[in-house]
């Protein structure tokens, strides 16, 4: 009993109908089927994933049928909303290759074997099956009206911004996949909740039966902005230990306890205690570490840690993972070319930026104009708080 | 040309992209196909359905093609507006029938044989082929903003009424017909506007070429309302010649020379002398001869002309088609029971009504109460303005 009042309550933002009733419900002993859905149009998992994800093996862990919907059918008619740009269709064989690389990344969450494995299941299995018939008919069970009352579209319509029509077949379609797989309960990040809705609506007009929902919080990134809204304050689940270490160093202090909340299996009493004892920094470096402790190992969560200690802390150089980068004597000058060429940064106009903000250090000096570089043999490069760079002249 | 100017201007509203594209178009002499849809729900057609129907038939003897298309697909999924109904859903033999009776009304107005006959298609034909996949592609091409902006629409959502989510898939439906069968050209009443414009925008879409779009006004009542509106206010193609010629006699004065010109042949400039010389009542009386001469017969015309001015203008009783009625003894005073039962009104509670209108005469006198009645063998009840019962006691 006690566990399931957890799993209903940490990392749950809200339940449909009600947390009472889905109480009641878990707790007659029943074997529920839940799902959630996943875009296989970008299968890189990061961090703000994986709060799904965990909800899911909570269930998994009790004995539910899980399954991980990947919105294949979804994926092939790509991205509604910018009709300038020619969209994105996926490829049936592109889809799986998604499919398959999800699967890999969200296997250090939830289990594809053993005894209960969550099944991983396609949309296009039942979805490419539909009338237009049977699609104006499952259309007939909503209003315009109430589609028009979401936020995303209301603030559209204000912003004048096109909503495609098919953005309005959207939520059918994910409807539709709660009746075809007859589930019990979907679990969703807190955007989805409107689409989720309407499944338990047509579910309810289908087949006269509740489907619960579990809304979960959407983790905001290390800067507190939306995740992916400016590049790298997400962490995707295959960062290096190092990478992963040092990214959530870099998290907004406030943001710590719900990261541990979120994202850690620690129980809430530990966290609570740790957030009274520790400093802000060292509460830091103990998420970092349960957290590379989960996605990678203990010993690789430890290395990271003393390699973030020793480069970030006592300023020194890195022990390891320093890129060499070899060039003719000819091009000492040019940073550019080798911060674009080394893959340090992405681009001349990027390394431009950086350098302009004091972003660039060689051999610990910041430099103010890439004109006014010149570099030796094992010169360090440092591009940003964590990239490094030796250079090794050639002859 | 003079022709063309004709066919283009006379009982037409409006023209998109616009006249003189067309009349281009036209000139150059290719044979264009075009089509004009019908709801196969209610096969029962009237003088409103021949204006759109004569404007095929100009446009067939000029030796284009011509489509009728019934839209079976749409009638299966039936009404949408009342969510609390139970949804009208077609057969597909009830479909066939009223196909069958739609066209034996309309041969009176296009040719389905001959050199260059109308075709008769069903949109089942590629609706029913349409994946969910198809019709989301083919939303893509248009925005919800776009289908707000439609009146009907508008005005239901400022009356807080819902527009079911399939309404919005309807203009899709309709729009995928041209496509389907490729056409140039598109005739409808002015209430199908949008939905024929969405089939032109989506044409050039997904072919790249012109759809032309004719729209005809909409037929008044005779009593200036919108046909259906109240009751008795249009004239079914079906009407004896008799009730058609009396319903339009009971045109409203100042819809006479729009009725002339949608819908009789009568050259423009002939109805413009006949409404300078005539009286409004003779040029009623001209119009009854034309419509009814075109449903039926001159012969027959020329008799619904006399019995007319025998009932209505000399107050004579009409020399034919007089119902008789027969009765036991015992009921010759319940004049509810003979008018129902007579089918000279369709219920009890009409008969009160009429009565207490004023609306009922028993030989010649007006009644004020069913009670009061008593009939004899050879009675003429008379119901409403047209409608005779002569009563026949048996034994």
């Amino acid at each position: 009993m006690d566990k399931i009042e957890e799993v209903l309550t940490r990392g749950v933002e809200k339940i449909y109908p009600s947390k009472e009733a889905l109480e009641k419900f878990l707790e007659s002993g029943k074997k529920i089927r839940l799902y959630s859905g996943i875009d296989p149009s970008n299968p890189q998992l990061h961090l703000g994933h994986t709060v799904v994800l965990k909800k899911l093996r909570e269930f998994q862990d009790l004995g539910h049928e899980v399954i991980l919907l990947v919105g294949d059918f979804t994926g092939r008619i790509g991205d509604p909303t910018d009709k300038t740009s020619i969209r994105k269709k996926l490829t049936h064989k592109e889809v799986l290759e998604n499919a398959k690389t999800y699967q890999e990344q969200a296997e250090k969450v939830v289990k594809f074997d053993g005894k209960n494995p969550v099944k991983l299941k396609f949309n296009s299995e039942w979805l490419d099956k539909l009338t237009f018939n049977e699609v104006a008919e499952l259309a007939t069970f909503f209003t315009v009206q109430q589609f028009l009352e979401r936020d995303m579209y209301q603030k559209r319509i204000k912003e004048e911004k096109p909503i495609g029509l098919h953005e309005f077949l959207y939520p059918l379609m994910q409807a539709y996949d709660s009746v075809a797989m007859n589930v019990d309960m979907e679990v969703g990040g807190n955007d989805q909740t409107f689409n989720m809705l309407v499944g338990r609506e047509l579910i309810k007009a289908k087949l006269g039966r509740e489907k619960f929902v579990i809304t979960v919080p959407l983790l905001l990134g290390t800067d507190g902005q939306k995740m992916g809204k400016s590049l790298g304050n997400y962490i995707p689940l295959t960062d290096n230990f190092n990478d992963m270490f040092g990214k959530i160093m870099s998290l907004r202090d406030d943001l710590i306890v719900q990261y541990f909340e979120l994202c850690t299996i620690l129980p809430l009493q530990s966290i609570k205690s740790l957030a009274k004892e520790l400093s802000p920094m060292d509460l830091k470096k103990r998420l970092a570490f349960e957290i590379v402790k989960m996605y990678h190992s203990e010993k690789e969560a430890q290395k990271a840690q003393e390699e973030f200690e020793q480069v970030f802390q006592k300023r020194n150089l890195p022990q390891e993972n320093i890129l060499v980068h070899e060039i003719k004597p000819v091009e000492n000058d040019d940073v550019l070319k080798i911060l674009t060429e080394s893959g340090l940064v992405s681009s001349r106009s990027e390394a431009k930026r950086l350098i302009a903000q004091g972003g660039v250090d060689i051999d610990g000096a910041t430099i103010k104009e890439a004109s006014e570089v010149k570099m030796k043999d094992g010169s360090i490069i440092k591009a940003g708080k964590r990239k490094f760079l030796k250079i090794k002249i050639k002859g």
